[in-house]
């Protein structure tokens, strides 16, 4: 086999067979994707019990650089679609991965990212039982496209969504904010600082086992792209309310910060790959919190401010002084998961 | 709104909540899509029954051109995944979108892929469910790609697989092979041949309907990329057995032929998107023949070979000669689906 991915290995045969015998179904090994069948069969039995509701998900995932200080594109492509799938209190349980490939990829590469999904995956016990394989010419696709998707299972009677939201609700983060968006743009824009900064992509699964055992959790999401602030807008505009942050509430890293006021940008805009937004009813907030930092993810949760009526969402500064949080217009960090 | 895909359009924000609102939630209309949830919920009572099994299957598309006779990317993406969803027995339910999209796409031609989307799954009571858009770049991918996920119930007692494939099974395709493969070569490499050639992409879960209804069905799967031929070595493969193919039986359109003469190419080697190949029980095969029939999509289902023990795929001509079938080591036709 050459070093380097070629357009035979996305044919359809003999070259494709091998890549994904020696690459994919090697790393990934598990019964239901070892049967080598067009689809994952997966009895239902194994899956759910009646009553229970799947939870399904999908991201595709075009990062630039493929490789970054704590993941590369395949760590984060199990984790974001993992904790997509989980954020509505389910177990995630299978994914399927779709491999765009460039011509001229290296081999060694491929091989580095596939190893990373698959302990990652195995990690949290999923399995990826599913998968499909594009070779594109060179030029047509920047080096390589993840898309997982993910089958979960959400347990009776939970019921997290937008829709349990009220004003005088807390806001909650599970840990430092704008990690992943802050060490991306330093690595992508040679901003040359200096710094142990690292992503925080994981599986945040853990972090949700410990939520479903407390009461008082009104809504779950993960603040990706478009950072902690999307998220707020997200759950503002479903419910008609506003939300009230507490600047100095806001659990941000040194680095962070400084990368932040280098550059006259936001924490809150930046995007993270391993922390949860949480509204939770006020008077349930100290034990979800206590919930939370039983987990070494979870160790940095705060509450940083709550649900309000009046449809914005405003920054409280230290003197009581609020300034409008707004959606930014332009792309500040394009392809950024 | 800009006419075009701009890096706004997938920044988490704004743009990106306009687009997805006015585009994909418009067209693809329906509850579970209408929560606006990071995840679909989907209850299991109504997908499934205790003792069923899931289908669950990926297909990323990258198909160039994007537009062609009888379909564009997104009518392409449904089917593919759709079809491998359904091809193991299943009923093919709901499906994730994931897009990839380049900075610059007309924004009349998201609308135009998505529209077809919408349609080719309404007509087969299929859901879009959940879905994700990144933009890149100019540059970084070529106009558009999509990957789909689909999910599908198997009826109990249902199985079909390449393990009940055995010696004397007859081999049957359900209609003409190499359409879609000869369509696409014939716009991309500017063969000029005026034909009313057009893909044959659809969903062929009708044309499944009918084969759960008869017995002797051992296993199913859509000759895609790699065609007929593909499909053949995979059988063949996974049982250590052979498949000897009559030339003379292979429904072949005179236009498809006509590009396969010109350039010395096998129809079995071109990619198919509406097409069925099937291994049955000799016995069996008259009434399987004319379930096929009894529907458009397999008006021209023919049997085309039968399973040998000497585990090579061979095309034996009309005075008995023979020649091994092997499979493309090099990419005759790359980004076909």
């Amino acid at each position: 086999m050459s070093e380097f991915i070629t357009m035979a290995h996305g044919n359809g045969g003999a070259a494709m067979q091998k890549l994904i015998q020696d690459y994919f179904v090697e790393a990934f090994a598990n019964p239901i994707l070892a049967q080598g069948e067009d689809q994952a069969r997966i009895p239902l039995t194994e899956l759910a019990k009646q009553g229970e509701t799947l939870s399904f998900s999908t991201d595709s995932f075009v990062i630039d650089p493929i490789f970054f200080p704590g993941g590369n594109i395949g760590k984060l492509a199990v984790c974001g679609t993992a904790n997509d799938v989980a954020v509505c209190g389910a177990i995630p349980k299978y994914l399927s991965c779709g491999f765009i490939l460039e011509e001229g990829l290296p081999l060694a590469d491929l091989k580095a990212i596939i190893q990373s999904m698959a302990e990652t995956a195995k990690a949290a016990g999923i399995q990826v039982v599913t998968g499909d394989t594009k070779v594109v010419q060179k030029g047509a696709v920047d080096k390589i496209f993840i898309n997982t998707s993910g089958i979960g299972v959400i347990p009776q009677n939970l019921d997290w969504g937008v829709h349990n939201i009220q004003a005088g609700d807390k806001i909650i983060v599970s840990g430092t904010i704008g990690d992943h968006g802050a060490t991306i743009l330093n690595l992508r824009e040679k901003l040359g600082i200096q710094t142990d900064l690292h992503s925080d992509c994981a599986v945040l699964y853990p972090l949700i086992e410990n939520l479903r055992e407390v009461d008082g959790v009104k809504a779950v999401r993960d603040a990706t792209r478009g950072g902690v602030n999307a998220v707020l807008h997200e759950f503002a505009q479903a419910q008609q309310l506003g939300m009230n942050i507490d600047e100095q509430a806001l659990p941000i890293r040194q680095e962070v910060r400084g990368i932040c006021e280098l550059l006259g940008l936001e924490a809150l805009n930046f995007a993270n790959e391993g922390k949860l937004v949480i509204v939770a009813s006020a008077e349930k907030t100290p034990e979800i919190l206590t919930a939370l930092r039983r987990h070494p993810l979870g160790e940095n949760a705060a509450v940083i401010g709550e649900v309000t009526t009046d449809k914005k969402v405003r920054l409280v500064g230290i003197f009581g002084q609020s300034r409008l949080l707004d959606l930014p217009t332009n792309e500040p960090l394009p392809r950024i998961c």
